[in-house]
């Protein structure tokens, strides 16, 4: 097996800089766009043949050093009760939002191997089909990151009603953060469990968090989750996106990785983290569309940068967009392999 | 003339902490809502009469440092040629977005005192009506700000057709930013010169960018801007929104004052600017929804760090949310002026 991933993890020395793409199973892809076109978004993620070979297609076409499970953070919200809905153009919504105490009370803690079966079957296929090919990333969003969803209703730009319940509703926040945190911590052993070889915590919005918030309010529950799965034995990655202000603290959630977007340079996050921890990232993925040569010239200035982490997982800054010519992720794979060769 | 704003501006000793608060004349308040109703947002920009009640609307309601012209960043862009539509519900639309040499070629640079009359007209009857109590600020939109605005065609979340030409077609992207940039200067000098005290540059997009980014492709043509307003003799401030890892290089802008959003601790910002310039900031906007006790505290705390920057202007950091209560507006400026009392 092609084990660099997992041995950047740890800061192990490797052959080459590993790379994986956030979203790399996805819309940039013709390949996918074949198998999506046989249902919508959430069935695809509930059909593990499917998913698994949505899952499959850019380790085969791209050549990453790590494949991830084909799903969506807000899949474990629907099995606590939660009607979810996605649109093609507005993106999820929760038409029931949860505000009050009773809505509170009234989600579940889903038991993963039953609610959310078909996640751990996918898991279970990928393992076998990629024959220890490359290891499989399971994934979670950050209880954060899961209640901004729940609580707004869907996406959101100034996020005010969690804030809201935040600042003025505090014994209720810490409620549903909890009750969140529980499922998640279910939900990511099972998939450890159902043979998940690293596990990645999503907090896409914690950066909408001063410093102060995130410490009070979203980090104590991924150090709950990380702690939770260190009997697992699998490498924890945690990515507080646009976090450049709240890495002094992400350090200390005891994940083996932290995910690092493109608005800080790498060397000043390694300056931030220390040896601690390894770090994933940074390209923009917007950098994708610059000519091979300067490309090439940004690859490798991040391949330097990363040299002083304590291990590096070459990834994007964010996930890769739709837009993204497939022919520029496999020149990105090819370079960071190439430019990192030992 | 209560001058503590200009005062703050400049690092000069003050009586009490200056605060206004980014967009202070708008959709919170009920006043502002009786004006707005007699027409469509583009039309209250374009009416000197109602776009001055509502600019001095919140000096009488909140009892704020200064006053800032109503408008909007967008409108010398229609002013060069572009179509621009609002809609309540998507935001601004350029329905003819730029993005080939030919579009650049049409775009023209405006006279502010003919094509842009309304704004300085509103300018020239808010120093009258201001009556010298609060200084009076004017603003435009950074060039690259503006730029992603025409490029996207409106709003966007990835930005990736201003990355795409930035990448792709750097020679295309600065011509469109030098003849934004040369409307901008033009547009600010009639400001000054029609009576604003202060001028406010909104960098609104610019944490979209990596720092080597921001400094080829942005932050160049804010210092042009900045030194083309040396003769004005009006301090200028300099507003780079989600700018933590930006502020290295912000600093060397040549504005008075910086801008700082709340990701940000102040005493960290201040540590990287010096004493070269006076600070701008930072409440979370959603921490208005805070109980009193809360609210004074986060308040305090940011006055007490605001005192190492050479000079301070209380500011939320970013604009005032349409659901904020005004009397927790009103409670924020009173608590402001108590706690800095000299």
């Amino acid at each position: 097996m092609n084990t660099t991933f997992l041995q950047a993890c740890k800061g192990e020395p490797v052959q080459h800089t590993p790379i994986w793409i956030m979203r790399q199973a996805g819309r940039y892809l013709p390949e996918y766009h074949k198998v999506r076109s046989k249902g919508t978004f959430l069935e695809l993620c509930k059909t593990p043949e499917l998913a698994a070979e949505v899952s499959i297609q850019p380790v085969d076409i791209l050549g990453v050093d790590a494949a991830i499970l084909f799903s969506d953070i807000l899949v474990p919200l629907e099995a606590m009760g939660l009607p979810l809905e996605f649109h093609e153009k507005h993106g999820p919504l929760f038409p029931e939002p949860v505000r009050d105490r009773a809505a509170v009370d009234r989600l579940i803690i889903p038991d993963p191997e039953t609610d959310l079966k078909f996640v751990m079957d996918t898991i279970r296929i990928l393992r076998r089909e990629l024959a220890d090919k490359v290891p499989l990333i399971g994934f979670s969003g950050a209880p954060f990151t899961l209640a901004t969803y729940v609580i707004e209703g869907g996406s959101s730009k100034s996020y005010f009603q969690t804030k809201k319940m935040m600042y003025a509703a505090p014994e209720l926040y810490r409620a549903l953060l909890d009750k969140i945190t529980e499922c998640t911590i279910l939900y990511l052993k099972a998939q450890a469990a159902a043979g998940a070889q690293a596990l990645q915590i999503f907090d896409s919005w914690a950066g909408v968090l001063e410093p102060c918030d995130f410490a009070e309010f979203a980090l104590p529950y991924v150090k709950r989750i990380v702690a939770a799965l260190q009997g697992c034995g699998v490498p924890i990655i945690y990515f507080a996106n646009n976090g450049a202000t709240l890495l002094d603290l992400a350090k200390t959630s005891g994940a083996d990785v932290l995910g690092i977007d493109w608005r800080i340079p790498l060397r000043d996050a390694v300056a931030k983290v220390g040896q601690g921890v390894s770090l994933q990232g940074n390209l923009d993925p917007c950098a994708l569309l610059l000519p091979p040569d300067k490309l090439e010239k940004r690859v490798a200035g991040i391949l330097a940068e990363g040299r002083a982490a304590r291990g590096h997982i070459f990834n994007l800054g964010h996930g890769i967009l739709p837009e993204t010519p497939p022919e520029k992720a496999k020149l990105l794979v090819e370079l960071v392999h190439r430019l990192s060769q030992k």
